[in-house]
């Protein structure tokens, strides 16, 4: 039984992470200021004994004795980061310096947590020895550079003694933002409102799709490893978008019709990670299919719309 | 007739631009932790009634009324950076930010200064729009990563208003830090002792050297110019590392050998600065002669050897 503080724990995949580790028995301690974050997300475990919510900004210090954090906090959309750049970059560089340096004299663990660098298409599939290949002053550098610098933080304390856990990943599911903008919640939404499915150029690019319990498990196993290098927590299985566009039309039963719109700028025609290293190591691989995880995603969605009108 | 503030301002670039700026009648407070500066390289300013050095280090914040401030304060050789990479890299993150909230509800001027981006083989000469190729885990990240999220810092806090001008630059002169590793000083000290400049492999890749005054004029030029984006300051004309070795022994009229070391990992085959858009834009340009600069900096280098005896 181990002391868990969960910075970002009200989010996405924190809420799901918070779920995992209460049911392991642990005590959970979520930090969260409730930027893209929501009570609802676990307002179910409010009471236990085992947990306790603060609201609390991690660019702000925080003093509190823990074993492992699982450092989340960030806004991880494109609307999100964007939102307040100067925020967005506060949160993960002065953010991540506070837990890093609460665990300073300590033995503890720390899992930063930070997407794939966004990707060279002449690199397919991406291993963890990618370096990334971003834009220091675009629009989403707040967010890409913030990320980035996040990691060389975590790898500078750990010289000092402090365990860290990096994963680069990607996920969906239950409790994803709704309009985040991206493919899987904008194809279920309008599916589920029967409006057209937007498809960007012919649709024949190719991605990834993880489900978040998938994510959360190998974090876990990630955690508990001895691993201190970057791993790669995906789902391998690749399909078009068009193919994904026909596969979430055909599980929501809709009418909707297919829309090809202009293709996006500089997409990435193909996007898949190599997930070797966390199968040889963490002897971790994505166990959930595609239309499970799909299914359960839509009906969320399906409970939220109901839930707004 | 300005107030300056000038990170940084008591190491090697910085006394220079103090120099400069004191010259022209401003009125200047530098800024310094002396971590790598030395009071020495300003000491003829203090009691000069236009002058202030303050013993202060920019991750703390500091309320200071200013027009104008020259961001310089940062560890810069690879052996000065690497010392304490936590210390680079809040020196590059909350340092930098310390420096932007100062300036936050008002309309003054920064400029931030980075080295080039690391350099990709491919991309030769380096225009502005290079993106750099760099490992964010590596032992250099702390200041690549630091110095490319304090250049997406000064962009996120521009769209708050606030000015800002970024170089992107390397140079050499006088005050110059003797054992930083690097092949000016490197050459330059072995000539002077006696001893084998050390070429690593053949010779026969190029670099491209600029004198610290030419800098130093083109950063007061962007800082007065109205160009936002990042400019790069250098020295185009380009010469192989054994040309490079063969000019320093003559200058300095050593008997040393010239020895020929194996290869740098990693070594970059050609690097050269494009400088278009300084010319057009800033009507600015080098004018120091590489062998006049040279000899600048051997006459500085023989003093402060005599000085150590
Ligand atoms: N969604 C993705 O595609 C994706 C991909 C890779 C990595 N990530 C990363 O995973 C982590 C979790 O993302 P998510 O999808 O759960 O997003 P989310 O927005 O649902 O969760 C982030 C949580 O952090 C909280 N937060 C933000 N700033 C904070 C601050 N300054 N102090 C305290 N709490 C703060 C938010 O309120 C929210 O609860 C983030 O670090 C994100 O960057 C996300
Ligand atoms: N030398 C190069 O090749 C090179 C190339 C490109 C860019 N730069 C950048 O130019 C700037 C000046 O470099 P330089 O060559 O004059 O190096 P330098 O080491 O001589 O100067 C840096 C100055 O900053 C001070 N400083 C460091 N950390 C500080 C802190 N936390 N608070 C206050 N002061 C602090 C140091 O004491 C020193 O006086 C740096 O930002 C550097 O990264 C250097
Ligand atoms: O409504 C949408 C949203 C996205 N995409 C495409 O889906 C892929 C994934 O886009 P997303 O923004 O979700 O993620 P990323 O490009 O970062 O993988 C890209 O090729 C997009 O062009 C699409 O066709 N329609
Ligand atoms: O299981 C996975 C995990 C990630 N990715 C890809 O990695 C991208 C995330 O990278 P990005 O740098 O764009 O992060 P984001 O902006 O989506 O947070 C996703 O969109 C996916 O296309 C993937 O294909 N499969
Ligand atoms: O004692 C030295 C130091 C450097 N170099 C070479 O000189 C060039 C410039 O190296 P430096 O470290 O000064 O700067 P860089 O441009 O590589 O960042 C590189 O090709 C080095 O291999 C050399 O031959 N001898
Ligand atoms: O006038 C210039 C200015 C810079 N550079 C090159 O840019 C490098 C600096 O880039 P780097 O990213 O290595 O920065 P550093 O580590 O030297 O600060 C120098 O070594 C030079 O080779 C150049 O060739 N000419």
């Amino acid at each position: 039984r181990k002391r868990i503080l969960i910075t970002g724990g009200a989010g996405f995949v924190g809420s799901h992470l918070t779920d995992k580790l209460m049911m392991d028995g642990h005590e959970v301690t979520v930090v969260d200021n409730f930027f893209t974050g929501r009570k609802r997300n676990v307002e179910h475990w409010i009471g236990h004994e085992n947990f306790e919510l603060i609201n609390h900004d991690v660019v702000e210090p925080l003093y509190i004795e823990v074993d492992q954090i699982y450092h989340l906090a960030s806004p991880a959309s494109p609307p999100n980061y964007m939102y307040n750049p100067i925020k967005t970059l506060k949160t993960n560089t002065i953010g991540t310096l506070n837990m890093l340096g609460e665990l300073k004299s300590l033995f503890f663990r720390l899992t930063s947590f930070k997407c794939f660098l966004s990707i060279d298409p002449e690199v397919h599939p991406q291993n963890e020895d990618y370096w990334g290949h971003v834009n220091p002053i675009g629009p989403r550098a707040c967010y890409d550079e913030g990320k980035r610098v996040a990691e060389t933080m975590c790898y500078a304390y750990m010289k000092q003694g402090v365990e860290v856990r990096v994963a680069r990943y990607s996920y969906f599911g239950p409790r994803m933002h709704m309009n985040d903008g991206r493919v899987v919640s904008n194809f279920i939404l309008q599916a589920l409102q029967g409006e057209p499915l937007t498809v960007y150029g012919p649709g024949t690019q190719t991605r990834a799709f993880q489900y978040v319990s998938d994510l959360v498990n190998g974090l876990v196993a990630l955690m508990n490893s001895n691993v201190s290098s970057p791993v790669n927590l995906g789902n391998p299985e690749e399909h078009s978008i068009l193919e994904f566009a026909q596969l979430i039309k055909k599980l929501v039963g809709s009418g909707s019709e297919i829309q090809f719109l202009t293709e996006a700028q500089d997409d990435p025609q193909k996007r898949r990670p190599d997930i070797k290293k966390a199968k040889l190591l963490l002897g971790w691989e994505p166990v959930v299919p595609l239309e499970e995880g799909l299914n359960k995603a839509i009906h969320y969605f399906r409970k939220e719309l109901e839930y707004q009108a």
